[in-house]
């Protein structure tokens, strides 16, 4: 969609096979996530858990999520936006797919309705701090690093350029220990997570 | 995808709204309708029911249904083809997805699975004989009452350019009576299925 030449130091897919099959390949690996997900071949989960699933991934990933966080994306490139803007984007384009999948975890795993909701802050929050991230890296990282083509941003709407690069930084600490927190009920069961909010915290990549 | 201004006589997405956004809209229509599938305030369908309806209608759309017809299609645009290739376009590209849609009233209604085979059969007849319809409309069809630009498929795999207009039709004929057949055990019950098939086999829109 920004007709990038690079994915993580690769070819994208339409400048290897053109726009039609590019476009065909991500029809055929969103709906095949769906088939997958009920696949009784595939997974163990009982129909309850995977209704459920199969929900979360679908408001995460359509128009009440990453759709609309994208498609508010585009609309706003090169115009004037607002904090309010950046942030819809950046929680709907990223967070609320991480939110699902963070909460796909969590269902599977029987978690209680309490358990859930703090399960949606951690999700929540490391998908924002992902967002926010990537705005920094455009700004500071090195495209043989990122993978990419890097300082694009210019006209898009970003964390950096409405609260600059301090405070961006500032709001993604703030928001991996807002992650760690909603999951400390865990105890040590809460050890992977918290690796995975403090990388995403300090990814350079 | 082939880029055409109208589609039933109205200006096509991406015409009227550019190719980022239609591609945004595909994605969300997608997506939302797994998330309508799986929504406890939409559907009153067992989680039992609603795995096996989301499985066939991925199936059918998917990489192993829906897009590989649409892929090999495009691939083979202004390529020698072959009967098994135009078969295989045309079972895929609208035969799956056609089946999906029979398939998901047949297991909402509970069928059994010797049902469930009459219906697989019914949905696979009419999906076909929709697709070369379709060709023949291309050929022998108005664009004013087909609603989208015609006589543009020379370069595409279609029935008509391997069998011909006569055989064509009689392909359609066959079809119909062979969907028609399959629901026949449900005697006064399959008068809508009936209709449907004898529609598609006669639509000049």
């Amino acid at each position: 969609m920004d007709n990038d030449d690079l994915r993580r130091g690769k070819p994208t897919c339409h400048k290897m096979f053109g726009e039609a099959v590019a476009l065909l390949a991500g029809d055929a690996l969103l709906t095949e996530a769906f088939r997958v997900m009920t696949d009784p071949a595939v997974s163990s989960a009982s129909p309850e858990v995977t209704q459920k699933v199969v929900y979360e991934i679908a408001r995460g990933a359509g128009a009440a999520g990453m759709v609309a966080g994208q498609a508010v994306d585009v609309v706003y490139e090169g115009k004037k936006g607002t904090k309010r803007i950046v942030n819809l984007i950046h929680r709907n384009k990223t967070g609320a797919l991480i939110r699902a999948s963070v909460l796909t975890g969590a269902l599977v795993g029987k978690a209680n309705k309490k358990a859930l909701n703090c399960f949606t802050i951690f999700g929540e929050s490391i998908g924002l701090a992902f967002q926010i991230m990537d705005d920094i890296l455009d700004v500071e990282g090195t495209e043989a690093e990122v993978g990419k083509k890097l300082k694009k941003d210019a006209e898009k709407q970003t964390y950096v350029r409405y609260y600059g690069i301090a405070a961006s930084k500032a709001r993604i600490d703030s928001l991996v220990n807002k992650a760690i927190d909603a999951v400390r009920f865990l105890g040590t069961g809460a050890d992977m997570l918290v690796q995975a909010a403090n990388f995403i915290g300090h990814r350079s990549f």
